[in-house]
């Protein structure tokens, strides 16, 4: 029986939607961008396979239709609702799993997120990417290596991160730069730094996504994170994250941006605790560590 | 081999990419709209499916939600991208199909485009439903019948159509209504109407729609047709067009509304030959016939 009809469904009408599909393929055949008959083509058999396996009725047809135009309309250039939308259902770390294959023990891939800065400040090995962001104080140490464990010196490290509210220095309108910057490994392929430790916030939810999940009984929540992106020649550019170890939300992240292998542990300090570079830090603080692993590109130029 | 993954992609990653899937398809178990529920969840396998199948790139990724914003802003009221977008790629065309099963030899659907009025005119049998829309007179003329061949009296027909300039009445600024009309059928389950002979027209292609079509060497143009709703008590509804025999324009249908069995012959009428009512018609004039057979509804109220 073809999955993509239902039991009931009699030959004469599964030739009537197979014949469809078959008609609306060749409609791309003419197409002389190879790449792009390939993506049209493909996106129709699974669109119609999708819409044949649900029977969709012509008033869901009708919401989905609804909802799109919704998306468009909230959208635009500070709120972007159709990657929040691919990234509830998937798609978005889908579509980054795909572009950064499992190579050795490269440090693995994850979202972008929406709040990447081009032109952050650069801070000094040990400095402060805070700038006064709200949040406990939090020592960041690690190092960059290749595949084959050669240090990577002068690897570019991005770091940025939310606030202790929630929010990331672009959401507020003052036009603040906090709580993100960019540093260089040392000859031993070693970065450290100051940031603060990360806490949990949800993505925008006022639009037809966060209805969706509402409807769908899902947390619009990310789990905790830190963001990072490391580049060094020769080499792969890594946008990840780090997750918070104990954080309820590691199994439900919005997004779905958690792997396990990017979770790290995160430890309180107590107050009075001596930090690492004897910087006097009032209250508690915390440390983690991030050894970053960088595939080496197939080829360069 | 899992078919969307390619020859060169590693157990270890096929394994990543697939528990995503089952991570995204679980984060809908706890839907309590048993309906929704299955939809979000078949849309995420297809969704990652196709991904996965082109092995899609951060860039292309990108120019997708780049097309759906476009889309998005370009929609207002009068104007719906996502419905073009459905209709190019077959989707409207495949609901109307799953809507609207084979049942025996019940008149086929085809899609309601976006020109329908409710509170449309109606005419007496005989009457000219193209109140002056530009075009070569056409006498139509057919039946309503049940499946069993009962014919059906009273049923309402709804007819609406293109001018000769390829626009409907409300492409037109002046709220003009022309070529649209209802009529009821007679006692024998028969109708007749002046119209005009359909011609062909493009769907509106200014926006990305347009674009895509243009890039995939496809033409935005409609095979010429004329609208039918027709409507009958412990009946299914049947929303569809009858097209023009030796249209050159029947294979590529932009919407893919085409059916063998709605191509009808349009017979032109030397400038003189008498008309069926009496009318006096300067010039030539066509006539063609549609017999509509309604299938019944499973169960009434």
């Amino acid at each position: 029986m073809n999955p993509e009809t239902s039991p009931e469904t009699s030959p004469e009408q599964a030739a009537r939607e197979e014949e469809l599909v078959a008609r609306v393929v060749a409609s791309f055949d003419g197409c002389e961008d190879d790449r792009l008959r390939t993506l049209m083509q493909a996106l129709t058999r699974h669109l119609h396979a999708f819409v044949r396996e649900v029977r969709l009725t012509e008033d869901e047809w009708g919401a989905a239709i609804a909802f799109l135009t919704a998306a468009g309309h909230i959208t635009d250039d500070k709120r972007q609702e159709f990657i929040l939308l691919s990234d509830v259902l998937g798609a978005s770390m889908q579509t980054i799993a795909i572009n950064n294959e499992a190579d050795g023990d490269a440090t693995e891939a994850t979202v972008w997120g929406p709040f990447f800065v081009e032109g952050s400040p650069e801070i000094e090995l040990g400095g402060d990417m805070s700038f006064g962001a709200p949040g406990q104080p939090c020592w960041v140490e690690g190092t960059v290596t290749s595949t084959d464990g050669t240090p990577l010196a002068g690897a570019l490290v991005e770091v940025w991160e939310a606030d202790e509210d929630g929010f990331y220095d672009v959401q507020y309108s003052d036009g603040r730069t906090s709580a993100r910057a960019h540093l260089h490994t040392d000859a031993d392929g070693a970065f450290r730094f100051w940031g603060i430790t990360p806490t949990p916030y949800p993505i925008p939810h006022d639009g037809p996504v966060g209805r969706l999940l509402a409807a769908t009984g899902r947390s619009p929540m990310r789990a905790s994170h830190l963001h990072f992106l490391v580049r060094a020649p020769e080499h792969r550019q890594l946008v990840t994250h780090i997750f918070v170890e104990g954080d309820e939300l590691l199994e439900s992240d919005s997004v779905f941006g958690v792997k396990d292998s990017l979770v790290k542990e995160f430890v309180e300090q107590p107050a009075g605790t001596p930090t690492p570079d004897g910087r006097a830090v009032e209250g508690t603080w915390a440390r983690t560590r991030f050894d970053v692993v960088l595939a080496r590109e197939p080829q360069t130029d």
